[in-house]
């Protein structure tokens, strides 16, 4: 018998499964869309239906099935095993997906939101890999979170801990979409940061974004981010608020959880070193004089494989506790 | 046999030491002045003369003491159980001060720093009792913090986690000592309340306070206190100022370890409900609307003895833990 592991990423648009053996090596993937509209039974029926197909594909049975791990966004009682909502799939309230997955395939279950996963992820197998203390950023539409301390995932009293898009760097700053104001999400994040461009240009800062603007009727981070290796200033400014937003942030959670490696994922790292290495800048600018700090930043390694990855990591991390049920 | 645990609270001028039996109940207690300038070595001789003489007083021999727990100000390697050195105690640089400890008594050491062990003592059996996520701030010269996650205190990859006073929460804003600025210190201990005060009626400001400062040449938070209790205008603005700084640093620790309960102690707690009621009324005005939280923000109860007894609970602990040398 062997001794594999699954990772399961369910998003609103796809379930993503992947097959690993206890090196977390990855052995098959595979990916169907949610249609989430057909409710619960039916899509927790079809994710199980294809982790079946995926292990037999590969020659094996679900006996050689350890545990599953799934991420999902929140809200959920994850210890539970119960989705509460979902944004993205409406049909899904207090949805017990890990009991409706047991049944199906035999096999424990181990459930985190979508950030800790691909926290968990990268900690395991990724760019955390060999620290025990570590904060994850993920830059999109939002700014999600996860922090490891001590070699564990920091769930916090009602397992909504880590909402690190939502401190607050800005006092009466900017509105954010929790109803929070001066969110590091309402300037930082891969959407806020095209937002803050598209108002500037609205208020009449001139920059040769302006152009994608009007031909577009939107910007993207992405055209910020290509403006900015052109030179444009408007570009400049954005992104370096950018950057000051996330290292302020870094410093704050240096001096919380004090972790040795802050990494970053999610869309916007495609910037690639213009980003990171402005975010390197502004934390030495603002980080205190007491002692040098030895803290590391840098991006994610795992890209979309992280959700099925940190899954399946959590799955046999929690064997290795003697945790699963 | 009894299972008694010491308590030793090492400060700059005294040094706390107190006698708890299993059920952390204060039998005795006892203080010496440090006299750093005699050096470590006389300082911790004295130490565990002290220690033997309030075991002997009590009937008791060291054969009956489990283990000796000891909080200092940092910075130190707490797991290595050496002190760097001591702003307070120029004498004590790289002191090995569990082994010479442990050298005289024999007993196991279990040391940390002073904010983490006054965390503790509120944790296992004042304000923080019966919960198992909690964060805590002392209001003093500084601000100093302690967190606890599920169940244990969060000391971070180089043993300098929680530095919760030194969160920024007004970038580019006032200098701190530590070379930051807009540190939440920088508003909100009770020293930085009575600057900006002081600044304020420096730069012309109306105020009942400027009869204070013009007879004593200082004032205090506990003067800003009492005049607003009198309805002063200023002590109203300048406290205002530091509940808010506080209140922000509470939501941004909630998005990150996500306490059950924050524990503000200190000093300036001392002015009781106006100041607890303001903290609350800015969280509650600042908090996200997504959904509803219960943390509950209160003050510490455990007094000056907070050092005596967190150091004897986190001894208790480790025994528990089964982490005793």
């Amino acid at each position: 018998m062997s001794e594999m592991f699954v990772g399961i990423d369910l998003g609103g648009t796809n379930i993503k499964i992947g097959l690993f053996d206890s090196e977390l090596k990855l052995l098959s993937k595979t990916s169907v869309a949610t249609k989430a509209d057909m409710g619960p039974e039916v899509v927790i029926g079809k994710m199980a239906q294809t982790v079946e197909k995926l292990i037999a594909e590969s020659g094996l049975s679900l006996q050689d099935v350890v545990a599953v791990g799934i991420g999902t966004p929140g809200p959920a009682r994850y210890t539970e095993g119960v989705i509460i909502k979902s944004t993205n799939m409406p049909t899904f309230k207090n949805v017990p997906i890990c009991r409706m997955l047991n049944e199906k395939l035999g096999a424990p279950i181990v459930f985190d939101n979508d950030a800790n996963v691909a926290c968990w992820g990268e900690y395991a197998v990724g760019a955390g890999k060999g620290v025990k203390d570590m904060v994850f950023f993920t830059l999109g539409t939002g700014i999600g979170g996860g922090i490891i301390s001590n070699g564990e995932l920091v769930h916090g009293c009602d397992e909504n801990a880590a909402e690190l898009g939502h401190m607050i760097i800005y006092p009466d700053g900017r509105n954010c979409n929790c109803g929070q104001r001066g969110c590091v999400e309402a300037y930082a994040s891969a959407d806020s940061t095209a937002r803050r461009a598209a108002e500037a240009l609205e208020a009449g800062a001139e920059s040769s974004l302006k152009k994608v603007l009007d031909e577009k009727g939107q910007i993207t981070s992405k055209d910020i981010y290509e403006h900015l290796a052109n030179g444009d200033k408007l570009a400049k400014e954005i992104t370096d608020g950018t950057a000051k937003a996330l290292a302020i942030t870094c410093i704050n959670m240096l001096h919380t959880t004090e972790p040795k490696r802050i990494v970053f994922a999610g869309g916007m790292i495609a910037a690639g070193d213009i980003l990171l290495n402005r975010i390197k800048d502004f934390f030495n600018e603002h980080i205190w004089t007491l002692k040098k700090e030895m803290v590391e930043i840098c991006f994610a390694t795992l890209g979309e494989d992280a959700g099925i990855i940190g899954a399946a990591a959590l799955a046999q991390h929690a064997k290795q506790q003697g945790k699963l049920c």
